[in-house]
């Protein structure tokens, strides 16, 4: 076969057949060592993906691919390849958009997918314990039933798991309000190098010595599996109250959502778009052009109803018109569309989103370098962006980028990375909001940590001494 | 002399002089080997220590006390340390109460307060940046002066600092607003073990690998020493509104707390206290019986009021009894009064507080076992509890005990927290809400973190090879 081989399994043909052979007498059907499911655990979203791949290169090829059903199963598993000494990498609904779920060593590729229980719901303490494996979209419909919201939605909802929201540190789009996934998660079961299980004790909070669970959220299956969770949900809101605003310019834009936000207003949703891309997005329900911003309250009446007076003013104030509901109604009804990003690949153009976050203090010139170091990458065509997610002390910065490079797409999109990224670090931006790190923002994590990589090495040595939990990423 | 030490000095005579002569060359006068120093830098408010104190016992008598000026000072200092083999005990205001600063093995303290810097306060951003040794109160009163407030405001906020909040995973009592400290962090500067500086990237949220700062928050100086910290301060509130109220019973309180948080309404003062504790610190000002709960209500005018209205209409529907201003006017005029205690203690009392969490549904048989289990221990005159701070999800207990056992008053003592601690673990609950862990609590955090034990272990041993930082602490 003469396929070539971004990332080529590194394990030893007879060590592989032997594990193989134990995995079978463990699960029996659900182990596969097709091309085609080997194939398909082999990657997740990335686009430089799929610019290898229209050149018929293939991003990785696991040698094996195992569906455990419970967290028993997980344990022999681990201890299996731990005797073994074949990684492991631990998978959910593959959705990530940088290759954190990428194989690069080969070894198996544990899909978690039918570990998809709600354990517990309750009611009470409005927690719900469910099985990493489960999709977001099955936890939030039934949720819904009965009366609950995770308040976890990301675009990406009807395609990952709550263990890879976790393992990837994610965010939801309502999170102005609801926050981001470290702070939902009351509770984790986790599966050790070593072949334990822990199983944290849930509690509102506690100060039993260092945050250990928090070094398990974003960890992307570095150091251990993540077979269950403990969420914080919320009951349904009451009222619901959707606005939108254009302003003069951006800054304003930006100093408004600062105010609101400091003067303790929590939009659920908050997002402002710059000219640009207000007008390719909302261009069908926003008459004036410049920056939009979206608001959408939710709660309880009362706090709802003040929230929006106080949301409303401030915006007035500084110099924004109001354009209604609308905007706000298209964007709930279309953003888990994907559609135009699939003609626009037919169209043979790069692709790409970058997003990072900064204080308030930076986060404009962070946008302006940022925004203006891809336009200048030659091949560009378009490059805008929105702030997405608000914090008292800053906010998210999300950029999308096409570009129609010609026959260098690799180098094109190699270069937009390297763009903004250092256009990122030179303006006191962190690399990454939501997204984590996988292999596409690794090669920047030494810059974003400084001497906390060494501190990352030293946890990743001491929790996975034989390096087989998704082993090369995070560049330690 | 024959004083009897609980913790005496390990290190040799001969390694400390050499070590004592070259932190001379390095602070001149700001090393001290006075058996006075000694003594005060050896202990906390650690309730265990009067115990042994009357009994003519000496906790812990450290070889030297440093007090370093910088972060390069306290860098000069580790490596000195790391050179000698000397263990370091950092040291804040001292104001633990759980032994956790106390130096077990002898060798340096390094007491922190002269490094008391504001080095940048940020408007726009709403962070400021001090040094880790600032007093809480100078910070607070510097931040009111110029219209903020931290926001955390522990009892004891002009003892305690900045660092120690945050090596001990401190709360102050507004925080059912305002957030435990370890959501106040945007960024610290640590040095660390091995003899350098970790400065973090200050960002409102990132998702760059594992929640690496996390595990410094709660470390107790095991980990590294906190030299500098950025936090997230706010504007001083534009009202104030303050309410009582009397519930037929504690459960009825709880459940109306419970479903204010859960329907967003967040007052920044929430206390409810057990009948025996109001009528003990409230009879003065409310002549009805009853538990109480307190309500202080701050911020944005508009969302004050909502939040009151809600608050208020949901608290008259579980049966309560409005109570007005004052019990909670008298809270604030006599939290940080500690006159009480002194006195009692003349009297020969053994005294102590023990704070614990659980989820709502756990909360009240926790309180339960944990009061009765105090109450059963001989000796014991009172024990009575509040609820001190609340989330969405469950509250914390925080329990009072006075005894009079006669003799053996170390033994009563340890009774009474072996009777609370075995309850709270059997009844779910988490050992500790945010006193931290100290020496009191360790033999009870295996139970609390199972596997979690091993992996804090592995931890300790990856960033501390020689385990010279606050050594013997958390039983690893």
């Amino acid at each position: 076969m003469s396929t070539e081989f971004i990332f080529p399994s590194l394990q030893h043909p007879e060590a592989i057949s032997s594990f193989v052979e134990a995995c079978r007498d463990l699960l029996g059907d659900r182990v596969s060592t097709s091309p085609e499911d080997r194939l398909k655990a082999g990657k997740d979203w990335w686009p430089r993906a799929w610019l290898w791949d229209a050149r018929g290169k293939v991003l990785s090829f696991p040698d094996v691919v195992v569906w455990p059903e419970s967290t028993e199963e997980v344990v022999a598993l681990v201890r299996l390849a731990s005797q073994h000494r074949i990684p492991i990498t631990p998978r959910g609904g593959g959705s990530g958009v940088l290759g954190g779920a990428v194989p690069v060593r080969g070894g198996v590729v544990m899909d978690l997918t039918r570990m998809r229980r709600i354990r517990e719901l309750h009611e009470e303490d409005l927690l719900v314990t469910v099985e990493a494996g489960i999709l977001g979209i099955t936890l939030e419909e039934e949720l819904n039933r009965q009366g609950f919201t995770c308040g976890h939605i990301p675009q990406s909802l009807a395609l990952s798991t709550v263990g890879g929201w976790i393992a990837a540190r994610s965010i939801g789009e309502f999170s102005t309000k609801y926050g981001p996934i470290e702070g939902m998660v009351a509770g984790l079961e986790v599966v050790l190098p070593w072949g334990e299980i822990w199983r944290t004790r849930v509690a509102p909070r506690t100060a039993t010595g260092p945050g250990l669970m928090d070094l398990f959220v974003g960890a992307e299956g570095t150091l251990g599996i993540i077979t269950a969770a403990t969420l914080r949900i919320r009951r349904l809101p009451e009222m619901r109250r959707m606005r939108s605003f254009t302003f003069p310019d951006l800054a304003k834009g930006i100093t408004a959502v600062r105010e609101m936000i400091q003067r303790g207003v929590l939009p659920a949703v908050c997002r402002l778009y710059d000219e640009m891309e207000a007008a390719y997005r909302f261009s069908s329900v926003v008459r004036k052009g410049g920056p939009l911003l979206l608001l959408l309250f939710e709660g309880e009446s009362r706090l709802v109803l003040a929230e929006d007076s106080v949301g409303t003013e401030i915006c007035l104030d500084h110099g924004a018109q109001e354009t209604g509901e609308e905007p706000m109604q298209h964007w709930l009804k279309t953003r888990f569309d994907v559609s135009e990003v699939e003609a626009l690949l037919k169209q043979g153009a790069v692709l790409d989103t970058i997003e990072v976050a900064a204080t308030y203090s930076r986060i404009l010139p962070l946008y302006d370098a940022v925004v203006g170091a891809i336009q200048a990458v030659p091949g560009t065509v378009v490059a805008f962006g929105h702030f997405s997610h608000f914090y008292p002390d800053g906010a998210c910065l999300y950029v999308s980028l096409a570009g129609f490079p010609g026959e260098d797409r690799e180098g094109y999109h190699q270069r937009c990375w390297e763009a903004a990224m250092h256009a990122c670090l030179a303006r006191g931006g962190t690399i990454s909001h939501h997204h984590g790190i996988g292999l596409q923002k690794a090669p920047w994590l030494g810059q974003e940590l400084g001497e906390g990589l060494e501190i990352l090495r030293r946890i990743k040595r001491a929790i996975d001494p034989h390096e087989l939990f998704n082993p090369g990423k995070f560049g330690v």
